[in-house]
């Protein structure tokens, strides 16, 4: 099954002529959960991968460039006549925020379910979790984990028939779990395979709980709002360095780590350099890049810029 | 003077990956006065002409499409720094909406002067007045006329010489509108020259109102929603259509009409054929087009493509 990570929008605070407000769209075999929605979210998705129905939203928190974007997207939803419900979650406060917009920008007529979040909550999804963390931000704040279900190994049907099993009814059997007249699914079966990893920060100070939820991820997603020089400014305002960004991904032994979220003082370059003499594996994705998750066993993380992508068909109006 | 109006976004209700939500920026010398503020407004500006200081808003109606990129654009003013009061107008409700907006989104320390317009009163402003015009779409909405003041007559010095009056200071006081020694400023003066009328519909059906205030306007952007097989779902909506725009063009014998706010349904170039059939001075802005109203005796309103512009120097960032 895919499991691709989509930056609609990589700025922060402000947008850029380049850099969209933040919004990060999953994609995991038809499923699309959208973590924040920033200003513009709805047509940074038109003018790239296309806006499709989204199943699931996740705010980090409530500072308004993470979700300006929301309201304008729920009734773009609504007058395509969507019949879904829209399960919207966040911190404390989500509830209130999303009706007051509501109160002004008009209902929905499919349903949402605004669900709060304290952080530590196990949310079961089909075949991975999603954990909220706590961080520490301005206000209450979360990071996400997405952490897919372990695969059984993989059977080996010589095996299978060396221990005396007949192919058939059998082999489902022990493939789905059950000890088979005497044969064990550990005797024919390889190791389990974990399920990939997906760590989103949000806006946070360096955060051990963070750190530790995201224990070897195979992508982390950090914010990088300052350069070192602005270290203090960052603590000040709930963010992080790049290079803090990075020492966490070092300490939590990621495989991957995407830097987004930057301020406009400067250039993004510096971030990449501070950042890399941490952590090596550092990447900074530009809107509309991807970043790919294969299962392990067929390869890194990998990020896949959006000029490499194959750009949609034009759309036709003149 | 220059005047010219900047189409910061052509669409209506939902954006498009080509057309941004409805927001259009007039520049008249260094004064920067917007007529609705969808959601991306900022950012489209920031991706053409620049995100100059905005000197006052004017909200046309309510509806979240037109004012839901408002509370962005003040916040970024405020990351900014600005100290300048910003003046907001709208039809009522409009300071419910933005008290409302900024308790989620925070207030800013600049100071916001909310007018709310019944429609009908004259704001005086330095060289031009503004008209709100009551319009006729699902609850209170607005259109606007800009209405430079008439400027006085060319004056003939050789007409001032040989009625008496002598080069200097008598000069400057028969110009002023002084009777100078029996000359008058008709004798000495050329016919008074108005000044250039723009008028901006709004979201609104065909209104009298508006083609009256309209009168012979040097542009009127006028709302096109919908095409002629759907005139009755424009009148249900409160909504023009493409041809009913043209004919309020025609009755109020405006130079150019500039449609906009166009469903995603049709081409427009169904809508462009069926208004260019009652009213052929018309055009049809995409994004970031601009149109430039000169003076009567130094040419007519064009429309020229965001192509045909300066592109701006791009940004660097890597």
């Amino acid at each position: 099954m895919e499991l691709s990570v989509f930056f609609a929008g990589t700025g922060g605070s402000v947008p850029t002529q380049r850099r969209g407000l933040p919004a990060i769209l999953i994609r995991r075999g038809g499923e699309r959960i959208l973590v924040d929605c920033g200003e513009g979210t709805q047509r940074q998705l038109l003018r790239s991968v296309g806006l499709t129905e989204i199943d699931e939203i996740f705010l980090t928190h409530l500072h308004a460039d993470h979700w300006l974007g929301l309201p304008g997207m729920l009734k773009t939803f609504d007058l395509r006549a969507r019949e879904l419900p829209l399960r919207i979650h966040g911190p404390r406060g989500t509830a209130e925020l999303v009706d007051g917009l509501l109160r002004f920008a008009g209902r929905t007529t499919y349903e949402l379910r605004i669900e709060e979040l304290d952080g530590g909550e196990l949310l079961e999804r089909d075949g991975y979790d999603v954990l909220p963390v706590r961080v520490s931000h301005r206000g209450p704040a979360l990071g996400y984990v997405f952490d897919e279900l372990d695969r059984p190994g993989v059977f080996d049907p010589r095996a299978a028939v060396a221990a005396g099993l007949t192919p058939g009814p059998e082999f489902g059997r022990v493939q789905r779990g059950e000890t088979v007249r005497g044969v064990t699914p550990e005797q024919v079966m390889g190791p389990v395979r974990s399920g990939r990893k997906l760590t989103i920060s949000g806006d946070t100070r360096p955060c051990d709980a963070l750190c530790e939820a995201a224990y070897r991820s195979d992508l982390l997603i950090h914010e990088a709002t300052f350069a070192i020089e602005e270290a203090q400014r960052a603590d000040q305002t709930g963010h992080s360095t790049a290079a803090q960004a990075a020492g966490i991904a070092r300490d939590a032994e990621v495989s991957l780590l995407a830097l987004n979220h930057f301020s406009i003082r400067y250039p993004v370059r510096v971030l990449r350099e501070e950042a890399r003499a941490v952590f090596a594996n550092t990447v900074l994705p530009r809107d509309f890049d991807t970043i790919e998750l294969p299962f392990a066993e067929r390869g890194e993380p990998r990020l896949v810029r959006w000029e490499d992508q194959q750009p949609p068909a034009a759309e036709a109006e003149f």
